[in-house]
């Protein structure tokens, strides 16, 4: 983190939205009015329109302690481009709304919208809009993103019938590793703080945890391979609870 | 608030939700998809898309001392819908996540969504899907509310032009009243729990804060007359601060 340390209070409201929103990009012609008025406007001209919501609290879906602003940033639009993808649609726009408490610099939210701004990039996803409040404690994030499909070519969890192969498209249980080493690691620290983190050849599985990325790869290889799976599901509670879903 | 009290957690995330969403109606031929799958599905059939979206925190944007729930519920459908009127958008869907500590039972989430389901109908939006989360204090309440417009009908702050008539739809500053009016009988009750409130003859500022509307008819009105303005902006900090913004 920058050693500098601006207080938000002396940007006001609206200078804060200025500073973290001024070097936005577009990405998607369908992006017609984005932040700065009261309500985004998006025009996805034929197709139809995507939407998933995700809540993030600290302390309970993410610990400041040992994740970086720049990953939980990254890590907010990707588990929320995820969803879009499970219902084979493409990502387009975000809203994310934050709620955070004086312990917050501006730098410190210039950190978590560098990880926002990474992923909108590498997922082609334009930032319109989103909120800023106070909190009484801790950071939370809001975010819903929004992605596009062919007439009715989207694909719900309900349609797997009885016979039909059942893919998993990456390799599971990575991420849960890497918490609970980070845990570990985090109880060590703290009984002392002499003791540095031995994360050494965790790579992988930390990597999982703090920067995942979402199967943009599976959505464009079935448009270009014409295959239109039956149903789809993101796991993200573990492949035996997601199953009982489909 | 009734008697009973079911713990959230007896029900576990998923029954949660399925109490919570079991009897939502639809009102818009727009809504292909709602709550149960990855993401929500919609088609504004040509017309394109408006979305905004709000982060309410208790006690920031609320104090449940004061604040029924079920009133809370419809309040935030109602500012969310209220920004989308202020494009000129008509309403259509909803997404809501929130969070919360296990101070609140299932009876009082329950409220909270009557209050949801009842602006809901009021003003013809569908719940598509949201989030729910444990908080670690608190109540806190994502909302995007998604409306629709005809292509280029949208109006945006920046049209406003030197010498337009500038017009209020409604009276300014009885929410603020009503606010103040319960912040002192707060302080009274805190000092004295034997000394009820008085809030006799205030019911029209309580009833403001508490209970607001959107103004449907405002748009509606636009529609009939075909009149479209140069410029519209929600008022919501204030008629000084919001002309700044035109």
């Amino acid at each position: 983190m920058s050693q500098e340390r601006t207080e938000v209070g002396s940007l006001g409201e609206f200078g804060l939205i200025e500073h973290l929103t001024k070097n936005i990009e577009f990405h998607n012609a369908s992006t017609l009015i984005g932040v700065g008025d009261d309500a985004a406007v998006i025009d996805h001209y034929g197709k139809q329109t995507v939407l998933t919501n995700d809540l993030l609290i600290e302390g309970v879906h993410f610990d400041l302690m040992y994740t970086p602003l720049r990953h939980l940033g990254y890590k907010t639009v990707v588990v929320n481009v995820s969803d879009l993808y499970a219902m084979n649609a493409t990502p387009t726009q975000i809203l994310i709304g934050i709620a955070f408490s004086n312990r917050f610099s501006v730098e410190a939210l210039d950190e978590f919208y560098e990880g926002v701004y990474a992923a909108c990039a590498r997922y082609g996803v334009d930032l319109i809009g989103g909120d800023t409040a106070s909190s009484q404690k801790g950071f939370i994030i809001s975010c819903t993103a929004i992605g596009e499909v062919a007439p009715d070519e989207y694909v719900k969890r309900s349609g797997a019938r009885k016979g039909d192969l059942l893919c998993v498209s990456g390799d599971l249980g990575a991420a849960y590793l890497g918490l609970l080493l980070l845990e570990r690691e985090k109880k060590i620290y703290l009984e002392n703080p002499q003791i540095q983190p031995d994360l050494e050849g965790e790579k992988y599985v930390v990597g999982r945890l703090l920067k995942p990325e979402a199967r943009k790869d599976i959505v464009e290889f079935f448009a270009t391979a014409g295959i239109r799976p039956t149903a789809m599901i993101d796991v993200s509670d573990g492949l035996s609870s997601e199953v009982l879903h489909l």
